[in-house]
């Protein structure tokens, strides 16, 4: 949600178009942070993961595009500030001092952070566009719906991996 | 993750800290936000839903507590920036216009973000929490993790019924 004044919320489609600029706002200020994150990894397998992710961001955006244009209306101009703080938080973990595997584990959750609020923004908005019968709206929903939470899962598997790592390190174990 | 200045990032106690220290700030802010929003619904399910979600996150912010007592390591007064962020959303809905079901329906959606801010939250530091072998915070964190899993449940449910009734009620069937 991003600072609507006076927010009418009159009927299901008003609140689905809210739900869609909270969403647009979110996917531009993370095709804004990304490259950022991308930078501040050190594993280069979390590097790609970020910059095969800007790519997919940027196509999601276009998706929510092609909404506003099936549904004529056009997005507005907000700013969600869960994703503001959200990107804050990322923020700080990129200028923090320290190792680099805790540094790369700290961006993954903040990643994580950030795709599970994107699941739980589309989730909602995918339920109301199908009770309101916008079946194309719905299956481009679905497709980022799916994304997001594929996103999520490599997150968890490269989280795994990268603490495993930094854990045996940390017990001095041989594995 | 909540305006740590100079975050040091050295090892990954250090990091499982920063994450209970910014799950314990969002489980404050939301033992103040949610009298508000059960105030601000109208359902009398989604009403009872948010009070019994009150006492749940009063526990969880227990629960912290006796973890930092197990870790000694005194909570510390930051902010999260997301949850912020997340509650300043909440607070649009609650002072938007319009109708009662939509609200309704726009509040469970703000609810959802939340839960699903914390099971990413919950869920990143359970596992570093196990990568360290500390046994009794990971059964602590799973418990909460478990708890948020469910009442993110729960809402879909009264998602799916609110606007079932709306969208009846708006395309006038008599189902």
């Amino acid at each position: 949600m991003g600072m609507f004044f006076n927010l009418q919320l009159n009927s299901l489609e008003d609140l689905l178009l809210v739900e869609l600029n909270d969403l647009y706002s979110a996917e531009q200020q993370l095709c804004d942070a990304l490259p950022e994150m991308m930078e501040a990894a050190t594993s280069p397998l979390l590097k790609a993961a970020f910059k095969s992710h800007l790519q997919e961001t940027q196509r999601q955006k276009s998706r929510l595009e092609q909404i506003f244009v099936d549904l004529g209306k056009p997005a507005k101009n907000i700013t969600c500030q869960a994703m503001k703080g959200l990107i804050a938080e990322g923020s700080e973990i990129i200028s923090a001092e320290g190792s680099d595997e805790v540094r790369d584990a700290a961006l993954i959750g903040a990643a994580q952070r950030v795709e599970h609020y994107e699941i739980a923004g589309y989730g909602t908005a995918r339920t109301f566009a199908n009770q309101l019968g916008y079946d194309n709206v719905v299956r481009l929903l679905q497709m980022t719906l799916e994304e997001e939470a594929q996103t999520d899962k490599k997150l968890t598997q490269l989280a795994e991996e990268n603490v495993n790592v930094h854990a045996s390190q940390k017990f001095g174990s041989s594995s």
